[in-house]
């Protein structure tokens, strides 16, 4: 049986993950392809480290990029390294050595896919990414074949697992951050330096590459607007809950009359709402298409079985596409054509419904000083709450906003924590 | 700009549905394809009929199937019409016309699937169905593709938007099921005769689609267990209730040590599942691989434009596959290899926990009698709850066994319906 021969760059969770499926689907993979996939050779930093998953007798060790890419029997690079020089290096050598590649790395495609997209295309060979947005969620494939006749008025997703486990344990076991943080890291949820994860850059690297399938124009990923979610506590969340809301860390983006409003912010979504009950590391994607309407995709987001899963995947895709003498796949979903920077609405126009919680000293005047200030910035206020201990320095005051500009909201924002009775600036989060 | 043209079979909610869509979403489709699409031919049974939606001056209008397929300028062929014998002729026709096969068709495809498959084969033609399971979720895409490269440990699916909404009425409003039903009449929800979505048969059809998507084997259609929604009463929505359950009507298939479990059955669903919480007339399935773990796509079931969608998902992925000189596409998601007779677990060994609601006269001793069966039968008992109001003829007795094989069930159920204290025959739903 003809056998399709793979060159791993890296061999960490993702590709011990992948090395596992091929040895425990074997049969499965060969039924479905009439061919069989193995490793042929893993680039490593170090080869003289332990591995904790032996890939097998046929499959031979390098620390040296090109020797991997270069081999004439490997049909198929996979990057799983992570990092952006070494890895873009990687498969920008392996399309000039004709190679088809498939890789997980998000923050590399978020800051250099163009380039990429355009490398393949000069080389004619394939560049597949399942497994770098929402780990074993095909939402990568969705966008490109299964909505490809839609326009998407909308997406949301919940696509970091680390941010989403903390924010659920906060919410079910009233931990505050810190404690939720320390637990994510200790069960192997989170970095050592989980910054990318809290802080919302992980979440805008896939928004920024699903974006494009969706859309088929580039969002800059500088550009878009990122808060995460290190300024949430347990006081917000248990208002959010009063008000019938559970706090996510949602990716978003929309089309607003030609316009792409996009970004990554903690929001209040209402409990109803199955994004709602997203829970723990799970992550979950809602797309709304103007013909086929709300899909909602939501699985695993992270782990080595299922994100080799969806690394699988492209590869058995990439297989099936070299049989016969088919023309280059088209990788970017729009017929290969270049992708041209994307409308963008500037996000102070963006429109929201807000949560505010000010944190002010407890006296008279307050109330009103702040609601003249929402008042005189076109604010309109929803709901409204003040609950306050004796001998609390701070109170918070918490206000819910109907529909209104960031423009407005930061306008207020400045305002009001320059104001004499505000004990600690405003926190702010966006309202589904 | 090189176009695409298709000849529809069938006119109807999805073949409109589709014509909206194209001219609405004509930009976004050149944009991704490099190509346009259009209808040229459209088959309808009478051409003197008033239509909803006019496809535009370019399309003819002919009640001669062959004249459809056998049109030089038509590329694919979309078969919308339903029903059996006409359409199954029509789609072999086209094949040996060489012309590509784009069917919505879960019956035909239950039943008459593998000869269709043969015969694409033959002709070295595509034959898609997208659309045949569950709408505009891409349910195929994601079992072909997606999940490819991992073993599938079980499939659960809400399939049948009509049955769904009858549930979800009966549950929030209290509603009894002919009335519920009625309502779904008005909406447009049910058909004239519902007996397929009701009897739970519809649902079977795509059960039966997607358990050769997943397994690569065929599970033939009439050994399927069937069990349609007709006997759920408020009663026991109100009982499944009070135990934290939803009743949903529920497609199922298990990989049990290399058989295959499978059936249609209304079930009880724990109330914190997601599968739990699909409401009204939509759908979703919830598939557990061995590598990828669970992952559940949930949207709209049916309608003129999620279907079109999804047929037009198929349109647009055979033309991006008639690009160059590929070979055949891969219809069945395993090599084009002839699909063979699943190895079936028989039905009345397949395991699961039970509620059963028996009627039975209000007097002693009846408790005795039925524990006492269940004993016997090994039909181990986890709660019971027996509610009766004095004059009731027949008093419900609601017992939730332990997990135990179907045939024990069955046989306890045949004793206590032929016990003379029994007022009405029991009712019985799996729980998952």
């Amino acid at each position: 049986m003809e056998s399709i021969k793979l060159g791993l760059g890296g061999f960490g969770t993702v590709g011990s993950g992948l090395a596992k499926i091929l040895d425990m689907n074997a049969e499965r993979i060969e039924k479905r392809l009439g061919k069989r996939i193995e490793i042929k050779k893993v680039l490593v930093r170090d080869l003289n480290k332990k591995r904790a998953f032996d890939p097998g007798p046929g499959v031979s060790f390098t620390d040296d990029p090109h020797a991997l890419v270069s081999d004439p029997d490997i049909d198929i690079v996979v990057e799983l390294m992570g990092g952006l020089d070494t890895a873009k290096n990687l498969i920008l050598d392996a399309f000039e050595q004709k190679k088809h590649v498939v890789t997980a790395n998000k923050h590399l495609l978020a800051e250099h896919g163009l380039e990429l997209f355009q490398a393949a295309i000069d080389n004619n060979v394939g560049l597949m990414f399942e497994s770098s947005c929402a780990g074993g969620i095909p939402i990568v494939q969705t966008l490109k074949e299964s909505l490809a006749g839609d326009e998407i008025n909308k997406m949301l997703g919940i696509m970091n697992g680390t941010a989403n486990y903390i924010l659920s344990e906060m919410t079910t076991k009233g931990m505050d951050f810190e404690t939720a943080l320390a637990e994510a890291q200790d069960l192997g949820y989170a970095e050592a330096d989980p910054s990318f994860d809290i802080e919302g850059f992980d979440t805008a690297h896939k928004l920024c590459v699903l974006i494009r399938m969706a859309y088929g124009v580039d969002y800059p990923l500088n550009e878009i607007p990122v808060q995460g979610i290190t300024s949430v506590t347990p006081m917000d969340i248990q208002f959010a809950r009063e008000f019938g809301y559970r706090i996510k860390l949602l990716a978003h983006v929309m089309d607003v009359e030609g316009k792409l409003e996009a970004g990554v912010h903690p929001a209040l979504v209402p409990y109803t709402y199955l994004l709602a009950r997203v829970g723990g590391n799970y992550n979950a994607v809602r797309i709304e298409g103007n013909a086929v309407g709300p899909v909602m995709l939501h699985g695993q987001g992270a782990g080595d079985l299922p994100t080799g899963s969806a690394v699988l995947a492209d590869i058995m895709n990439l297989t099936r596409q070299m049989k016969g003498s088919c023309e280059l796949p088209d990788n970017t979903g729009f017929d290969n054509k270049p992708i041209e920077r994307a409308t963008i609405l500037p996000p102070e126009q963006s429109v929201s419904k807000y949560y505010f919680r000010f944190t002010v000293a407890d006296k008279t005047g307050v109330m009103a000083a702040i609601t003249q200030s929402m008042a005189q910035h076109g604010v309109s206020i929803a709901q409204a709450v003040q609950k306050g201990e004796a001998g609390m320095e701070g109170v918070p005051l918490v206000i819910i906003s109907h529909e209104t500009a960031a423009k407005n909201v930061d306008a207020v924002i400045n305002e009001i924590d320059a104001m004499d009775f505000t004990v600690e600036p405003c926190v702010k989060f966006r309202i589904l």
